[in-house]
């Protein structure tokens, strides 16, 4: 299988699938994670364009943990907005990674760039496989399910499915720890300790399922995505 | 009374409520049926300028089947987006259809194209009423109830209102068979037997109010759009 | 058509349908209102006994009003609890009834007689249907639709229909105003004005579907009671 | 696997899981299928005495289509009560089976039977693993998962899982068919073909995961029947 | 504490959230009325460019009743839009009023200028903190709740949290009093008495929690905008 | 104020709003927890009569931390049933404990027992309050909000509200660690280290709300236990 996970801003995959992602490497499963935007506005003190490559740095050492491809589409952080051009893109960029199955943010996340970027694959996925939709790349062969992430903080998220990661739970943390700057960033912005918040969240996660770590996911439930079998690992 | 039925896609509108459209005109009223796109992107070897046409003269068999007024946008397939200047096409377009009842589709579709429509239809139809909005047309002097029809293969959909279709159901049929473009197309881009997948689903819709066949709708629950008598047929 | 209205306490259905049963009532259909329990509990002072023979003859002009037939069951208040016996009692009084359509309490009620009476409903209105279930009446021939009336307040309760009683508001008025041992008990025990109380309801839900007073309903959303025509008036 | 499958009357298994069952024997694991009541109200004109010894052959004659294990718990059709006996009825009936995964009725289904026999799995299943919580047979080791089934006609179900039974379709209707009594009390009682309803139901959940014939179900989302697994064929 | 309340039109903030505005500034916040559009598509006689500078004046003397600063971004009403100058637009109008809460309309509201002001004022408020976003205005130091105003006649709103405004209903009618050509323009083109529309819904709330006069809200939930205290007066 | 906390097991309350109700207790309310059964099936060696002296010594300890009075009613564990002795029970508990709030199970816990209580401290607390109800204790003079809380593991729980218990975390954890019968339990049944567990949901439920440790509620929405000021700590 071809898994693309889709995350706004370098380390939102990393946080809110990490573990999964890991789980398919590890099984033989090929893995490609895109980057929408390279998080200039991550930062107070680093400059936008400085910080851009800083985390463009980042996000490749976090990919290479998991032999994981990495697509790196450079928007500008804050910014992403669903119109032709960008939904253009990401189809091409679909078309690119040929997924057997997509992992991306919740439509109703925290931050605009997430909601949009939501919305940009699920719309972009299905006109990927559209051979009149012309792009770079050739058009893809299928719709696949997409799987949303767990949302920041987990607020409002009923996962309906589980996916144990206790084996690739260290794994996840090395990805996330990757995000050196984001790590500083959340603790000077929102006085966050990335690494063991997210610690709870797959703690907690796990616990509902009956393991140490896990991390949660609810599927897009329209047509075609929807299938009789259990795709995630 | 004037239904006024909105689909992204020629056979959209056929698919969902051709039985209830049948209905509506069976019994007196007039329907308009609009087709916001040509759907000139439904087909892998057909080009689109020709597909165009031959979905234009698809949908205009399916229109007089029922005697019903055909409003043709011919916006390209797949790329619909609300923006001020569709927005300002959507009001026009009811302004010239000047419904007492409108059904488009469910905001929560499969199809990106879907979802926008849904979202300009709903939009464009409370301006259109706003007399200092300038269009081609005069405003409309009522802001009409909203009916959402059943999404692709009626994923998450419960429908809050049924319309027993049993003696319209062949002429729903006959409607659909018109857009042989698409059967043909949903079987070699889907594997899907479009006549029969409509009659799985209408005949389930049938069985869970009691009837034959059945369709079934949701309204738009917002002021001032709720009325205290049923408007479906 | 015959409707039944069943209401846990005298004054329930008066309140929260008195409008709907006055309009069915105008228009020609007989309404049968059950209570199920005599309200003895409804007074700091009258005791029980006493209360019961007012609340009775409360009812009983209430249901005057608008020439309901009245059925009396006359459980205790606040101790009716779903058991084999109660089920078969109000089995007996739906065959009694006959009906073609049921109103009562929303399943999730603040009250718990109004909680049970709601189940109780809803179970033996089946059980009503087949004929191997004997009681004093003969079984019923149908399962018939169940609409459930508003909540106390209308808390947590989204109507997915309305009746406009504009018309029949002052009949309701009427047959709530029958209920002055209520009247007054809410007044002590609850501080509401319940004549007050009951307008600003029915104005709010008239101004959401555009009238000068309206009741809001729910239907039962399972199989067989859904059907593909409004059943309300 | 030992799967355990608790219908309220003959054929509520059949019907709603009878080709999940067939899929989970055809793979070798082992099906206990338990009826609670003897369906013996079931008919307008055979007596009960003499239905329920026609419905327990029914039964029988399904299970064995599959090879299942059959418990017939012979309680009385339309009087299934959640009360202290009869829910240690159900924990040594599910001590017998000593199931690895349950499938029951949904808790909101349309049969009081349907609901108290869903309740009713859901507490015995876990008491059943209580030492000492004393039946006939040792407690079970294991506190299982629960899948709830479609109820009748599929009225307000959106299924979290599906299972692909394009290939056991023909041995669901037979099980289904086994129960000849029903299929005629049904189409004297509601006017239902019984085998062609459920054909609908189960193309329609098809037709939503892109396959021929389909079941779907919903899992009790509660501790500790939660796992990070398929456990669904 | 300093308050923001952002509305889409001229009055939309007195109606829905009028009474607490006033509480909080009798307490002794700051309060901040924010009007998106100059409304100046409000009537069907006077013109556009007239009717905005009432309604301005109208809107001064709402805000001067409870000593309120006045924001009047002058947007063209009916044709906001969610893009990138709009969004920096409300974020520089964000740092200008450096709330400590937000108040502004429910996603799900009724017009299409609610929605777009909602989502905007969510995406804007977030990006305010950002240094790294550059507008006139400093960067807020500090991502708020958002509480949500109830739509339109308050179709399907469920408040989770209610704030008692007897004591301020005068002050909330004044308010709504300020907007006279609003007022009759209701009255014109929907046949609706805008103060007794709202008192009704004030007294409907009202007697939901059991006050006189009450407003309902709910909050966004999601990360970092849910605190552990009650932020509303 | 005075709060009463009602639990089906001894640790219930202490697990799910421990930390809430020392909050309580340290700003001057009176608490009291109420057991309702005896904890008596909760081992797998120790015999019933021996354990329920155990955990009631182990709940006496644990009400002891934070000063809260104790009613012990010592049913049964695992056959709490919702009848008219029980609910009479339930009501002279109230009317003892007479309540300004009630925290109790949510209704869709996981566990029968939990279930029941939640059910009939709902019903019983709105009698608690009719005179002309008897039992030992005089009617309680209101009724009050209930809070639920937390189910075990949290599954779909959306808090709406949250309760920051920073500042006594250590207490809720000794609390808990009093029910060391308990702790070895969930040790054996289910391989869970339930101190670390309820640490995880706290940290968990922290997060959401940005706090160190917090515990989420949800109000039950029914009229008269809805008020307008947040009545948790």
């Amino acid at each position: 299988m071809r898994i693309l996970a889709v995350g706004a801003h370098p380390d939102d995959i990393e946080l809110a699938c990490g573990g999964t992602l890991s789980k398919y490497s590890q099984r033989g499963d090929q893995v490609v994670m895109a980057y929408v935007t390279n998080g200039n506005m991550g930062h107070k003190e680093i400059p936008p364009e400085e910080l851009a490559q800083i985390r463009k740095a980042e996000a490749k050492r976090a990919t290479e943990i998991i032999g994981a491809e990495m697509i790196w589409m450079d928007y500008a952080d804050e910014w992403v907005f669903s119109n032709r051009e960008t939904r253009e893109d990401f189809i091409d960029m679909i078309r690119e990674a040929r997924p057997d199955l997509i992992i991306t943010h919740l439509p109703d996340d925290y931050h605009p760039d997430h909601r949009q970027v939501s919305q940009l694959v699920f719309d972009a996925s299905f006109l990927a496989s559209v051979p009149h939709v012309k792009t770079t790349h050739l058009a893809h062969e299928k719709v696949t399910p997409i799987y949303y992430m767990e949302p920041l903080a987990g607020q409002g998220f009923n996962p309906t499915e589980y996916v144990d990661i206790s084996d690739t739970f260290q794994l996840k943390r090395q990805m996330l720890a990757c995000h050196q700057s984001q790590v500083k960033w959340l603790k000077e912005h929102d006085n966050i300790d990335f690494l063991e918040f997210m610690e709870t969240i797959t703690k907690f996660r796990g616990l509902q399922c009956g393991v140490a770590y896990a991390e949660g996911f609810r599927r897009a439930n329209v047509w075609p995505r929807v299938v009789a079998q259990r795709v995630l690992p």
